[in-house]
């Protein structure tokens, strides 16, 4: 059988991936009872006397909301909420088994920013966590910004976030490799969708500042003429300080890092040859990379990383947002901070132990049982830390 | 312990009463390129062209979303979004437990209206039918019906419908013992709540002309000239077509039935004993009914049915919302309606053979097994043949 006609069948054998399930039995009156009426009105009215109690009595401590309307879904674009699901659905079951989060899909057919925000803060009593995904730039930025800051629980983009963190942690331990330092680097980004304006977030709060983010239409730069936008405007502002113009093969020269969240083929051997010695490749594009690993070797790269589970090096968000929701989840953050992705980024990295760090070793394989509770340990404590956690203690 | 210790930590003890599991195993590379990337593409892509196949692939069509606002919680009244969770969560283990329907309680944290409206609309993609739960009248009534008309998937207020379904069914046995006629009857309601409106307008349509309902203010009339609403002043123009005025005390002389949805205590042996011979008394007050069954009795009540198990003839909901919903998505319904309402009170009340049929026993037990199904079987028979059915034969 064809892969697509086993994954068909995989998805219609049970009507989708997902059911709920009870965790108490109901077998005779006295069950019924407690689990519901007259016995429920007591957790009720525990919480509406006190609302954290929620926590306690509740599924919502451990319950994710994984939010999507269909935008941006794999590479297959705008396919609406209905045609979502899948994807959503094979999350939640990626939340539960690498970090027994329960998380259920919201897809919510709507392209107005507005109402799926006003949607998302009606609807989240039910939940500990909101994990946005496969929502379109630049729609998905201002999506996340508003919930993290009108609700008190965390609010995740997993599509910008996750792939930033494991990016990082991937280049960490590379930089172990070359003997490099994050301040030292010239990195050029290709891609300015919701991953890449994440990554090069998270690696300016690393102190790298020689950072130029190409578009399709070349490097981008303060006040360059076209083709830009407010979130591409807020890059310019602390990446290229040298205002360096021109297409991605021109600015790549002299670069120690690239880093691909584009298209299949926009990076060519000829360009990896223009890099800095010792140069880093991690070429994201799914799932075709901007380049395949063995030209990028052939052509002096020293360390390469896709997102693809048949080559070394997978950078794969199932590597970060099981234990950081796990985590949050734990001591009940109120949101999921910088402090927070670093501590997982940390985590990631410092799996792999100098010994068994080399080349084709970088990042953790996504089925390292190790990572999620590691990651998961890290970010606990960070927001606790950080006093972003409503209990001191993991209850787990 | 007591019942609230209980139940307080029969809540605590597991986080609250539900979780999400996988359908399906993720142990490998290849499991997770079936359940995501990149087969999860197919499926995506199979909706994506024909959206009705968006049943087969996801769970959507085992799923049913219990939505709430909080405003009218047990008779706790208006305690907000997150305390009706353990309520929400107690129906969706009722839902899976009796009829193996998936179900999740989305508690909206908003009173208004159109909100609520809205956000059921925009999150309906994942969900193949909503029960409205524990929303304050006269609002519910607005809700369910603006959805029932703007979604094409089933809409059902449980409080409303649910409770009529059972009683009606618990009505006709019991007028098949004191061999009356649905249509000769004289009925009085106590209660002009969501449930009450709906089992008169159920009523209405099994023939029954001769109703009374009262609420605080005593029998309401087309006319009166005070506390109406438009809801009242839709019953007011199909019952009491002599406009008798006056208290329940007065307007209950020569009735055949008294159906109580009102408070503890609101009926006396005296109104009891001005009513027809061989009366029948639905006292349904939670938890304290509006008469105790012994008084009923004692003043020459001949059937007498609440919503208590510790005494006979319980009027439960549980006998209806799972077989009314697994047979709606067994054949994938476009909605509710009320030839599929009929079918579930026959159902449930052609499951008491005539040779077992007594005045304590006019309504199946809760916890009896074989009502689930036999509503389902029923419900999807009248979907299909009313034309409402996406699909002609169960899919379980």
């Amino acid at each position: 059988m064809t892969l697509k006609k086993e994954a068909l069948h995989m998805h219609q054998e049970k009507q989708g991936k997902l059911e709920i399930q009870a965790k108490v039995e109901v077998k005779n009156a006295y069950d019924l009872s407690l689990a519901y009426s007259p016995g429920v009105a007591e957790p009720c009215k525990a919480i509406y006397e006190n609302p954290e109690t929620v926590y306690e009595y509740t599924m919502k401590g451990n319950m994710v909301g994984v939010v999507t309307n269909g935008t941006a879904v794999l590479g297959l674009g705008n396919i609406g909420a209905a045609a979502s699901l899948p994807v959503m659905e094979g999350k939640a079951i990626l939340f539960k088994s690498f970090a027994g989060v329960d998380a259920f899909p919201i897809a919510l057919d709507t392209t107005d920013v507005e109402k799926v925000i006003e949607t998302v803060k009606l609807l989240s009593p039910t939940f500990g966590g909101i994990n946005l995904e496969d929502i379109a730039a630049p729609h998905c930025f201002e999506i996340e910004e508003r919930l993290k800051a009108e609700l008190d629980i965390p609010v995740f983009h997993d599509d910008q976030h996750g792939t930033a963190i494991v990016t990082l942690a991937g280049l960490a331990n590379a930089l172990k490799i070359v003997k490099k330092e994050m301040k030292d680097l010239k990195i050029v980004l290709n891609g300015a969708g919701a991953a890449g304006i994440a990554i090069t977030k998270l690696l300016y709060s690393y102190g790298v500042t020689n950072m130029i983010m190409c578009d399709t239409k070349g490097a981008i730069y303060d006040g360059r003429p076209e083709g830009m936008n407010k979130v591409k405007a807020g890059v310019a502002a602390y990446t290229n300080i040298q205002k360096e113009k021109g297409s991605l093969s021109e600015v790549i020269k002299n670069a120690d890092v690239f880093i691909g969240v584009s298209v299949a083929g926009a990076l060519t051997g000829k360009m990896v040859a223009s890099m800095n010695k010792d140069a880093i490749i991690f070429a994201m594009a799914n799932p075709v990379p901007e380049i395949d690993p063995k030209d990028a070797k052939a052509a002096g790269a020293r360390i390469v990383g896709t997102g693809r589970s048949d080559y070394p090096n997978q950078v794969n968000n199932v590597l970060a947002f099981p234990g950081i929701f796990r985590g949050a989840l734990d001591v009940r953050a109120k949101n999921i901070n910088e402090e927070m992705k670093k501590a997982a980024v940390e985590a990631i990295a410092n799996l792999i132990i100098d010994a068994e760090l080399h080349e084709d070793y970088v990042i953790p394989s996504p089925f390292d049982l190790r990572v999620a509770p590691a990651v998961a340990k890290a970010v606990a404590k960070a927001a606790v830390q950080t006093n972003v956690a409503r209990i001191k203690v993991e209850q787990k």
